[in-house]
């Protein structure tokens, strides 16, 4: 490790972050109420009570030293059987235990999938506009992130630039969907037409490229629209999965890395996966919540908060003039700035109480952030702010 | 990283993990209480009702979006507070929340800990016997791990070959007291001199040389002996801490880093921690556990179980014939092997259900780790498979 590199990643705040702590103290200055944080994707949809009473039975009627005690590293076999037994249910798969890798989250999820599927020096595609903590996992790794921007119409896979992108050093492709920031669903047919250009790449240079996907908003989604389980289209393919928007406890580090049984030699990277997450300083998940797996793994908290959300912000913010694919899924609005400089709109909202993320970190310009995973009433009592805001440009 | 490094971390098991594993099957076979598993330092010291109590309150009376919810990375301030306060007060020292990273247990606190202090090539210094992890950590932070063996008669520090071990290529030192495997607790004395060793050294290279103290198991002590709180001896020290021991909560993953105020320059060195925490994919530590310590950063689960239990065991073994330094800290004896071979001696006592761990991956080889974190009725069910293995030997 670079300690000058670690210190820089100390020093340099995510503009979110920054953002984020903004709103604290704007919101201590004039009162939580007055301040339309907008920043940051805190899930605010209610833990599902089944789960919160596992919790606590499990911490009042079970034994102590089994309830915290340390688990195997890949997480308790009946957490990782009900999880597997879960995912067969939905998607029709058939997975086991032995395919699933119990993490701290998501952020825990990508760095070890990272460090156990890239070689050194090797390319990640990443698509932009992403979670801008890709790059950092992948340098970690000591790989190379790859930017490839997606259609700005509507946020799906550019081929064409995929294609020129993809060459012999490619070691792995990631993709995020229900998308963060932008809400976009990869469609079928473009997990489809991925997983044939990846297949191609594979043969054309000889080596395995991995798919990652990086799936926390799965439950997420819109309209009925169906978000397509990648390892049934894709064979090299990796999962990583975190339960922080599902059930809401985004705090508490509790996921999943799933290593697809149809990976030629799929127990190897399985090891790789096992050795990266102790080479990174990782035991096990978070072992009451390992247990709580076992009986609500299939759960989900209430998501229709979301749904409501996304219908009145939307709705409210295009009928003002701002522009803005419709999110399939997640909890974000992808805002087109209305001028040049998203930075200089998100000062702009500023002086309305509005903190909205400026989307350069997420490797696009030109674009704000809103997280609409906050109180309907926050959304409501915004809206004349963000009239005023609309005002000053679209009048 | 090198994804064959992380395969073959992933595939080659410790030999604690490998014992562990065989008491599971072998308990399979003819019931727990017949084996006698010594293998793993799993706390049983009962958790607190404290804190059990605390985390039910949490769970159902605080909003669980706040209780749930993510937190700034170094962690919550309030816990960190409260974590401070107790220090001072227990230590008489000066720290503030801004001294503090909670982490996700004391592994992650020293990965961290090591990508943030030690340069690339940078040698670490480590005293075995030690925790067989430190090398994977320090090699992950692109360190060289440098063994210096403790004196046998007492597990202290040898000097002499500290001082020839220390060069201008050395980065940090790591110490464990009270120490795994050996139950060892440096002295005030050895600590003095510790730290004017490594303050010459630092004179003599032109460069800081930090001292890494690892102490999970620092209120686990015996006699009235007395754990010097390192920050007060040396400048430039990091406190490695984790709740696993001293709140039976292994497997929740709740630790810190302290950064001493001392050291020159501590708040970059804070931001290396916070950036090494960020690369390596931590977001924070679990929330409901850090909005528990907010309360609880005081307690410890009651210990005098691993008084009794070493007071048994020392005292048995001993009159058996085989021979130990008393551990004057931690829950393990570690026991000198009757023969040569100490993987030998342990395969000879898995004859009578007894799992000793071999000490090889310890750094030191002619020993067995006995932990002794059990139920007295397990130890004294024991002694009599303990007394036949040592007719094989002292007759």
């Amino acid at each position: 490790m670079d300690r000058k590199r670690m210190e820089s990643l100390g020093k340099k705040r995510s503009v979110i972050r920054e953002l984020f702590e903004y709103g604290n103290k704007r919101k201590a200055e004039i009162g939580d109420e007055n301040v339309f944080d907008f920043s940051i994707g805190n899930p605010n949809a209610p833990v599902p009570k089944a789960v919160e009473e596992e919790l606590v039975r499990l911490l009042t009627e079970r034994n102590p030293v089994e309830i915290h005690g340390y688990t195997s590293a890949p997480g308790s076999a009946a957490a990782r059987s009900a999880i597997a037994d879960d995912l067969n249910r939905r998607f029709g798969t058939d997975f086991g235990a032995e395919h699933l890798y119990l993490t701290c989250g998501a952020a825990a999820s990508l760095t070890i999938s990272f460090s156990a599927l890239v070689e050194e020096g090797g390319e990640v595609i990443i698509f932009t506009p992403c979670f801008p903590e890709y790059r950092v996992y992948i340098e970690t790794a000591g790989g190379k992130p790859v930017a490839v921007p997606c259609r700005e119409e509507d946020f799906q896979i550019d081929f064409e630039r995929l294609e020129s992108a993809l060459n012999e050093k490619t070691s792995a492709v990631i993709i995020n969907s229900p998308n963060n920031p932008s809400g976009a669903v990869l469609s079928e047919e473009s997990i489809i037409r991925l997983s044939e250009i990846l297949s191609e790449a594979e043969r054309r240079f000889g080596k395995r490229i991995f798919l990652i996907s990086d799936e926390p908003y799965r439950e997420i989604v819109y309209d009925g629209i169906k978000v397509p389980f990648v390892t049934k289209y894709y064979r090299d393919t990796v999962v990583c999965y975190s339960y922080s928007k599902s059930l809401s406890l985004p705090g508490e580090r509790v996921g999943y890395i799933l290593v697809s049984p149809e990976i030629d030699g799929w127990k190897d990277v399985y090891a790789a996966v096992c050795g990266a997450g102790r080479a990174l300083g990782y035991i096990c998940t978070p072992s009451v919540f390992q247990h709580m797996l076992t009986s609500c793994a299939g759960l989900t908290a209430d998501l229709s908060v979301y749904a409501k959300n996304r219908e009145l912000l939307y709705g409210a913010l295009t009928e003002m003039g701002f522009s803005a694919v419709r999110p399939d899924g997640a909890f974000y609005l992808f805002v087109k700035s209305p001028e040049a400089n998203a930075a200089a709109f998100s000062e702009r909202a500023k002086k309305y109480e509005l903190l909205l993320v400026p989307s350069d970190d997420f490797g696009l310009s030109g674009y704000v952030r809103i997280s609409y995973c906050v109180s309907e009433n926050q959304i409501r009592r915004s809206l004349p702010a963000f009239r005023k805001l609309a005002e000053e440009y679209f009048k």
